[in-house]
């Protein structure tokens, strides 16, 4: 389908979509034919490659992005973080329904029981505005070529092949994303097998029992969703929840708190435990597994959860093109996303974690700088992070531990105080928890402030409950600024009552000591 | 009771609290008896007598706080935003559940209706752990003196009275706040007339037709919650709402969505109506008023809430000390907080609007630092706003009418973009909208970046969603420190994807060009 130079108005794109899931025609948006030099080929329409398109775009660059879905936007809004938000969206309110079951207007709690299917398939129902809106704002907004349904092959760093037709182009960006670990295990191809693609792909009755492979960050967020729907969810991890290497900067007593709490809403985690086979005969009947000292675990389920993580798809590439390959599977690139092979760039998930939008997106931007000329360098060791389970938390910058390891004199803001209970508290009262503050205050959150007293900077700021989590996102300029942000700085913001994280009136109350103290 | 050197833990506080409630024990908590000289006294322990007494102690100064409550906190956890935020939770909830009624999990719509006497009662029962918290806090931590459940008075700038005892000191800071303005009408003391106060004191059944008459915040944020509750409501308004001389930089599409919403929700607004009469016999029966086009209106109620702001308590400082007050009943400051008379500050609702937390606290603490030396000033004539529907609406910087009138160029980032019908677009999906943007799309919120082209500068962000408000803390730190935010800027910062405000991103998408456009 040419679609160049036809206006295609929002509402028209969703059907188009919708034909072409089930078709290979391509769908082809190019000016001139694609005939000249383009200044970047981008392979993969992701996160990576419509923000780096648009933003070469942008520069006065001419780039194309070739995809083999039929939209744009990638698997985030296809399969990945927009299910995940709408799933944890479902686990919040069923969680709060449930504890609060019985008080107010909330029906008992023994009736709140949601079904997993019916929220995958209002996901599924609905998934194609999302890919509607990307397909229309990078034609009509951004005024970006690119081709759909169809995928492409770099013939080599300045050719690439799609579509039955030869492109021509002075660089290439690879952003062709990662693929889901499988299950080295025995029933690992059983019905009722399930990853975070599959789930919402292929799912087709209403678990009540599940076990999850793995302890990613997909693992505690799905199991959070699993369990708040009424199934219940055993996690069989190796590592300590939330303690592994992808996911730093958890801060200790942030981290007992969000674990503890998935156990108080009934998720069993089997921490040190490892899968030895699944079993089943039409679908998933029960895992095998080792716990932690040793014994052998038999645990009962109609399905099982793949949250072992994922690793960046770079087979293609490395063949394509000769693209150096790094321990993780990762295409290795410098800070300018620049690859082995000159003129070939690499964005998004393919070059390893983490596999995040922020990182994806300003990567995709980086390479077009780079491009065009600016040499502008990326660098994503240190960013904000979060995850849901029925909470939300959020995180930048150095836990308490971290703190107190590189730093003499550390103080500590939090809420709930170091010695007082949280069920003697009723704040956190915020935006979300106002309910929890009133009937059931252990349930409100918790948040820590992380200072170095002698500089009186602020080193790392920690969140659960909801609301919080934009806010991070400036927390973590202010953090990383050359300057950073102290104490004294903070005391004097304004807040907006009553704010979620209640960061700037505690500093306030301690910003006027000289020597700084916990509070 | 004197406290003085006895340790109470948080969890004793409470019964103190509530038995003092209904008596007129003074708390007392001095250290020496409270001999000696004080660098301040503060009468009134609300937001601004607590948060600057506490930073006058902690710059090494020597505070009494004094208050007619048995607690600190002031108004806010006893009658103002603690339970405003309680009730547009509920509020939030309830309407979610309307609109999603019948699908996934949720009951049928027309079963969604909640008792606000059973609300109003949750938070009855429950305001006294805040209360407890702040006791304990302000003695605890913060180790200032107060003495709690009695009256004071200024006999000079050197001197208070208060429970029977003269304290000296060298200055007085009067923060004790403001008052209901009354309803000038006929009718206005029937039972069924409350205000935000009397409503959490003193109701004891479940009305099912409510006036509001005036509009205030209180007005919109009460009356969506009444409505979202199943009470059918009424607001009737001299002004436009969210047009007032109180509430500004309230962008015009942001208006008319929020309001919209609110009709949407079957909220009746009279808009250029005045009220003439109340009517009833042993409770409110009806409210009669002048339409906008001068005719008589009669609406029938059980319920009327007054909604017509606040004026400050300016009357006891001016025949205490003879403190200057302004046209509108302000104690008047200047930006260090000192009033006309040498030695003597004011500081919250006392010097008028805005009635905000930030800037009840940030007076408090400004008063401080003066008293102890320091020449501090604080300028609130600019602030971040915010308030409640059923939905959560922020806002900071210049609307985009305000941007139009005073730059050449200026550029609009907004989600749904301009010629993009709310329905047909299933973003802003974020915290709290992912449930609308698969199933309602339209109820999904509304965000707007207003840029200066020319200095790539932003002046304004605007919200309505949920989970955002916390983030316009640091967005109105930045647009108002001396070198801005740029476009540029915003696009170079880390997103916590899904992100409420996509500020970030959108920003991204444009940052690029040379010459901006409208995205």
């Amino acid at each position: 389908m040419d679609i160049a130079g036809q206006p295609i108005s929002l509402p028209e794109w969703s059907p188009i979509i919708e034909d072409h899931l089930s078709s290979r025609q391509p769908i082809v948006n190019l000016a001139s034919g694609g005939e000249g030099v383009y200044d970047a080929i981008f392979i993969g329409g992701g996160a990576a490659g419509r923000f780096g398109s648009a933003y070469l775009k942008a520069l006065g660059g001419r780039p194309l992005v070739i995809d083999r879905w039929p939209f744009l936007g990638g698997s985030c809004p296809h399969q990945a973080c927009v299910p995940h938000h709408l799933f944890s969206e479902a686990a919040a309110i069923l969680d709060r329904e449930r504890w609060l079951g019985g008080q107010l207007w909330f029906r008992a709690c023994e009736d709140v029981r949601a079904s997993i299917l019916d929220v995958v398939d209002v996901f599924r129902k609905g998934r194609v505005s999302a890919h509607a809106f990307m397909n229309w704002q990078t034609k009509t907004q951004l005024e970006v070529e690119y081709i759909l349904n169809t995928p492409a092959r770099a013939i080599d760093p300045g050719t690439v092949e799609a579509a039955g037709q030869t492109f021509r182009t002075r660089n290439i960006v690879i952003a062709i994303g990662a693929h889901q670990n499988r299950l080295d295990l025995p029933g690992a191809d059983l019905p009722g097998v399930f990853d975070f693609g599959t789930l919402v792909e292929d799912l087709d009755y209403d678990p009540r029992k599940c076990v999850i492979i793995g302890g990613s960050k997909v693992a505690v967020e799905y199991g959070s969703f699993f369990q708040a729907a009424g199934c219940q969810t055993t996690i069989l991890t190796r590592s300590p929840l939330l303690r592994t290497q992808n996911l730093h900067h958890v801060d200790e007593d942030v981290r007992r708190y969000v674990v503890d709490g998935m156990r108080k809403r009934g998720v069993e985690i089997i921490e040190g435990g490892s899968p030895i086979e699944i079993k089943g005969t039409d679908r998933v009947e029960a895992v095998i597994a080792q716990g932690p000292g040793g014994e052998t675990l038999h645990i009962d389920c109609d399905f099982v959860f793949n949250g072992v993580g994922e690793t960046p798809n770079s087979a293609l590439p490395a063949q394509w093109l000769g693209v150096q390959v790094g321990p993780r599977g990762e295409v290795v690139v410098d800070k300018r996303m620049r690859t082995s092979v000159a003129n070939v760039y690499a964005a998004g998930d393919l070059i390893g974690p983490p596999m995040e939008m922020f990182k994806a997106r300003k990567c995709g931007m980086t390479a077009a700088r780079n491009i065009m000329g600016e040499p502008y360098e990326f660098d994503f060791s240190e960013y904000p992070d979060f995850l849901h389970t029925t909470y939300e938390m959020s995180w930048v910058g150095l836990t308490e531990d971290e703190a107190r390891e590189r730093y003499a004199d550390v103080v500590v803001i939090q809420m709930p105080p170091k010695d007082i209970a949280h069920e003697d508290i009723p704040l956190p009262v915020a935006e979300g928890t106002m309910l929890y503050a009133f009937l059931k205050p252990e349930l409100s959150g918790f948040q820590k402030c992380v200072i170095d007293g002698d500089t009186r900077r602020i080193l790392g700021f920690h969140h659960v409950g909801y609301g919080a989590k934009d806010a991070f996102q400036y927390l973590d300029y202010l953090l990383r600024r050359p300057e950073g942000i102290t104490i004294d700085e903070m005391g004097q913001m304004n807040e907006l009552f009553l704010n979620p994280e209640h960061f700037i009136q505690l500093c306030r109350l301690r910003a006027g000591r000289r020597g700084l103290v916990d509070l």
